[in-house]
Parts: C-alpha cells; structure tokens; sequence
C-alpha cells in the first residue's frame, strides 16, 4: 500500500508560515500523505509564473494530489476547483488559468468539480488564505479517501478560465515567441518548445547559427543552437532546448538575462540568417 | 498508530546547513518521526518575529513537539526550556519569550523543565547550536517516547521571560498599536486582534471607515474596514482581520508596507472617523 | 525495518522547480525513502562551497544516500560518480571536487563506481540536468535495495578530482589561512580547524588574545579567542572553534564579515601577539 502523494505550489515565500500550514493541515486529515514542495517562490499574484512551474514538474513528480495556490482573486467569486487528468492526478486550486497547462501535461483534463461541500473544508473559512481552508483540506480528503466526485458540483471544463501561458505564432521561417520565465541561473525560458521551432524554421542541430530579434528589428544578434553549453566560449550566447522540451537562450557559465538585458515578456523572434 | 509530529522553526536561514542538521540529529534518534519546518526565515535574532511566527502556525500544526531557535543568548546562562502545553503539544526553546505566545494559544502553560539531563542531549554539547545539540535531541526523544518530566527539573511557569509581543492599548474609542510583523506580500501586522479593536470603539463591519494615526497625529489618514480585499480599488489602503484574526493593514492588490512607509514597531493610532 | 535515507544539496535555489523534481523522481523509484534537504542556495557553480556544507551536515546526518549537485560542468565529459564511504554512506554526484572532503569526514573513501548502468538513468538524460536524469535516480535505485556494485565500472578513488578546500599552510608560531564560507549570521569560516592552529601556535584557551593579519601584514588587528561570544562586548571581534570543529571570525551580536570587510577568500594569517 503506498501512501497518497501530495505537491504544494504557492507564492506564499519561505519565510510566512503560510506553506508550514498547509502541510499541518494536511497532516490533521491525511496522516499517511506524502507531500513535496515544488516551489513557494512563485512571484507574488504571478498566474503565468506558477502555471509554468507546475507545466515543469508535474510529469516527475508521482500521480497524486497537486495543490497551486497563486490568487490574486481570493476572497472573490472566482472559484475554488479541482480538475482530474487523464494520468490520474487531480489538480487543485483557483480557477484563473494556473492549473490548465500543467493538467494538459498530464493527459489532459477529464472532469472539473467546485470546491463546494463544506464537509471538506475547515470549519471556518476565511477570504484571505483559501490554500489553508479550502484548497489544502481538499487534497488532504481526496488523500484520505474522500471520491473526487464528493467535493462539489461539475462544471464544464470549456468553461475553466484559459491558460497564461501565450502560445508562440509560427510561420514559414520564423518563430514569434516570448521570454516566459528567467531561472535562478539567468537562463531564459521562451514561450514554446523546440517541436515549435522545428515547425517554423526546419529541424536545427548542434552548431546551427540562429538569428534572433530582441524586442525589435534593430537589435538583432546570431547565437548558436547547442547541444551542450560548453560548445560555446564562457560568457557567449547560446539557444538550446532545455531539459523540459522548453526553447531557452543562455550564456555558458553567465547569466543570459542579464547579459542580454532579457527579462519575462520580452519578445523574440527567431529565423535562420 | 500515528506518527509522532515535529516541528521546526529558527533564524538559521535556507542557505546554511543547520535546519537540514537537525533534521538528521532529529530521525537519528526518532526515525519515525515526521518533521515540518515552519520558517527559517526569522529575522536573525529577532525573538518577537519568531514567536509571532509560531503563534500563526501552531493552532493548524498536529499536537505535537515544536522546536524554536531564535537565540541570541546561546553559551550564555539563559536556560533551554520544554514547555507542556494544555493542548499537550511540548514546546522546546530558549527561555527567552520565544515559546510563551504560542504555548497561550494552544491551550496555555502546563509545566515547564529545564533541558538538563544529559542523556537526552548529544554527547558534545557545543556553545553555538543548541538547536543541534539541546533542542532537536530534546524533541526527537520526547518523540521516541521519552516521558516530559525525565528531560530535566521542573520550573515555574511564572519564571518564563515574558512575551515579547506587546499589548495593545484600548481605552474607550482608541486603540493604541503598533506594527508587529510585516508578510512577504506587504500586509502589516499590528500588535491586537479584531476582538481588541471591538472592545475599544465597538462592533466593525465591512465598509465602516476608520482614522488611522500613523507615527504621529500629524499623519492622519482613513482607511475602511473590509470583509475582502476586492471592496476597494487597486491600490487603495484598508484595515481587515487577517485569517489569523490578527488586526492587518493591506492593500487592494499592492504592498501596504512600501505604500505606507509602515515597518516594524510603526505605532498607530486607530479610532471611528 | 527502516526507512532509507536520502539527503539532497545543489546550487538549485529555492524558485525553481528543480529540487521538488528530485524528489519527485526518488518517490517514483523508492516509495519509502526518507529525503532530507541540506540545502539549494549552494552559490551558482560554487563547488567548494557546497563541499563545505556537504562537509559541515553529513556526519549529522543518518547513514544513507547523499546526492550533490553543483555542476558547471555539467554536459561535458566530466564522470557522474558514487562514492562508497566506510560509515556506510553513497555519496553521489558530479566527479568535480565536491563530493570528497565529505566522504573523507564519513570514514573516508572505499570505493568509486562511474553512474553508466542505463537501467539506473532516466530513460531520457539530458545534457543539462543530471541531477534529475542520473544522480536522484541513481541515490533511489539504491533506496530500492540495487546493489551498489551494479551502478558502473569502478574506478580508482586517487581519479577522483581534488578537494577544492584549501588546506591551511602551518609553520612553528604562524597559520596561513583563508575564508571559505561566510555563513548567514556573518559569521567567517576559515580553512582549518582548531586543531590546525593549535599545531602551529599551541593550544588557546578562552581569554588568549590573537593576531590577526587580514589581507595583508599592514591591517593587523586583535582578537581574543573565545569560547562563547558573550565573553566580548556587543559589536568586538573574537576567534572561536565553531560548532563543526572550524576556525571562526566572528562578532557578538553584530555581523563579522561586514564588519571586518571579510569575503570569501582573504587570506588571513594567525599568530600570538
């Protein structure tokens, strides 16, 4: 018998006690879950930046219960929801776009249910912190054996509000795209994955120099696509795919978006030169 | 049978190697335990920042045994303390304030033993991590089924060092505060709860319009009682009960803090218009 | 029946999804094991200081599996490597320096094995994420009871890369040393322990006045060793034996390194005055 697997995502910070709650209140209902922290560094209300990094980690971790609270609406009439994917998974949170993209990553969405039985939530709900009332309880029930079916009523899944995370427009030859995300290490995340360049500009390898336009026409560079960062100088440029499909710009042992001046929702277009 | 439960909170910070020790140090001695960090995000030796965060976090944590180091007095004479909460949770900490606020809300002081016996700390015992070597081995034993009353000689609770949390004053129609904590998103703790603010100028509801007194009567301003943040614009202050019950100054979709200038120990006046 | 042991440290930080994914991966492959974080704020591609941590936590730690990753050169042809120490521990990561000083603290090195085994990877490795393609997989396959002798070819521990910390340089009267780590309190670890010092100068006791050479012979300054830090004023200078055994600058109540314009790297000589 293996113990219910539960994830937390949140824009709560390390140092509230906000994500430590959770996990307690979790624990009062679930005593046997399983639960991992995938990041509480969400920027603050950032619905695209939380989505992503659910849209990351999701495929590693194990089927399970995953928990997303970035909500800039708490405390509105935006709803409380839980969707099922077709893996297995069942995704929780507020309905404002943060859990699509990661659920469509896991097999896509099957059915959506509002977090309305009150029998699975505390006592006492407050309109500022639905992670500790409402969304963590739900998980924590669902962990305990609770039917996903008990928690409220259906509601169609066309009617979910749609991902933030934009979609990069293709055209023969060129790649419209978009700075999504900046990691720790400075590299820098575009909207699409490689199968979208591949789809715009032909199959790429190592070495293959790419022409990209910054912001504007005017400032154009070329960068290699590599397989590894070390087929550049330290300090140079580079496009590659990065370990989750994703299209990302880099600069060997530096920080790409400082040295290119990037930073998220920068646009980029990419073509052959 | 359940596992046993630990907490964990400190100033050590998520960069050093400490708060992982005593981790170890803790399923070293009690494998089957399990851990939650509360924050090691506390102001390096800030006592009443620690103690505000246990007091958030405790009343939503499974009864259990919670570690605190906030402890700018360790290798001197300030003695290492397990409290026995009525709730039956054991609180383990310097004696220094830390503990006293969140042993009050889960119940109130039991009894109190110093951290004497040293089978019940690590062999080395040494003058600057406690937490290691007094605190963590404290719990883990508690957790091991080690009895409270064998951890050192009872104390009484009235030669606690008191609460570094202050006390509102409420005389009728003012509340006389100040700022106690401010959340990573910008929200301002004041020292007092909604139940204090009632008892000084009377019931509260959503959309009654307070003064606030800031610093100094020169700097008057209004601000209204909300239920939910969305009751003002963007931008625009308010007072609310945090979902803590804790009386907050926020703002709709903003950082109170920065908008205000409102840093810790900001006195504030509040009173009806 | 216990629990396997499973500790994690990299350069990851606590944003990106990165450490959560490990843990993810090691849940797939070995339910039951127990994972402790050390710490994800290694500075970026900062081998010796995650050494040094790696270094400070592990003989706390419950004998297990270590996984370590601060990687630059990750991609290239550097090995993936186990180490076998003769506590009993794995430790595993990249064949850069940063896995030795620890094994070294658990024991010492028994035997090494380079991570080929494919059956022990994800089916996928990427060239620029390991840690989730072949080092947490390798740690959980492990957990899951594979044999250690079934990870790869061995290899000869003196192929290991060196060390990167800096070994103290003692002569009659003089430690030659230099800062390794300034911790979160401002605290500023030295190359060497007390045992180092005292081969060079004779054995200190709690009021012996120290030179301090900082950087050069022109700013020599004084500082008396101690053994708690209530022992100088708030805001003076002391040299004390840290709880890991380490040769410390450090200063009551007050941040050492930015007193002292310490970083990583002055080189600091110690004599008697």
């Amino acid at each position: 018998m293996t113990r219910p697997f539960i994830s937390l995502l949140s824009d709560f910070g390390a140092r509230d006690p906000s994500a430590a709650i959770m996990h307690g209140v979790i624990l009062g209902i679930a005593p046997a879950a399983r639960i991992v922290d995938i990041s509480h560094e969400v920027h603050k209300f950032a619905i695209r930046d939380g989505a992503l990094l659910l849209w990351c980690a999701l495929p590693y971790l194990p089927v399970g219960f995953h928990v997303a609270v970035v909500d800039p609406g708490v405390g509105t009439s935006r709803r409380p929801v839980a969707i099922n994917s077709r893996r297995g998974d069942v995704l929780i949170g507020p309905d404002n776009g943060l859990l699509v993209a990661a659920a469509e990553r896991v097999g896509g969405i099957e059915t959506v249910r509002v977090l309305e039985a009150p029998e699975y939530r505390l006592p006492v709900v407050s309109t500022s912190f639905h992670g500790r009332d409402i969304f963590a309880p739900a998980a924590a029930h669902l962990a305990a054996g609770v039917p996903f079916d008990a928690l409220g009523p259906q509601v169609d899944a066309a009617s979910l509000v749609a991902s933030p995370i934009p979609e990069p427009q293709m055209e023969p030859g060129t790649l419209r795209t978009s700075v999504v995300y900046v990691d720790t290490f400075g590299n820098v995340k575009l909207a699409g994955l490689r199968s979208d360049l591949e789809r715009a500009i032909g199959a790429v390898s190592s070495g293959q120099v790419l022409s990209l336009e910054i912001r504007a026409p005017s400032s154009r560079m070329t960068a290699p696509w590599v397989a590894t960062f070390g087929e550049v100088p330290a300090g140079s440029a580079l496009v590659y795919e990065d370990s989750y499909g994703r299209l990302c710009v880099a600069a060997n042992q530096a920080n790409a978006a400082k040295l290119l001046g990037l930073v998220e929702d920068t646009p980029i277009v990419v073509r052959r030169p």
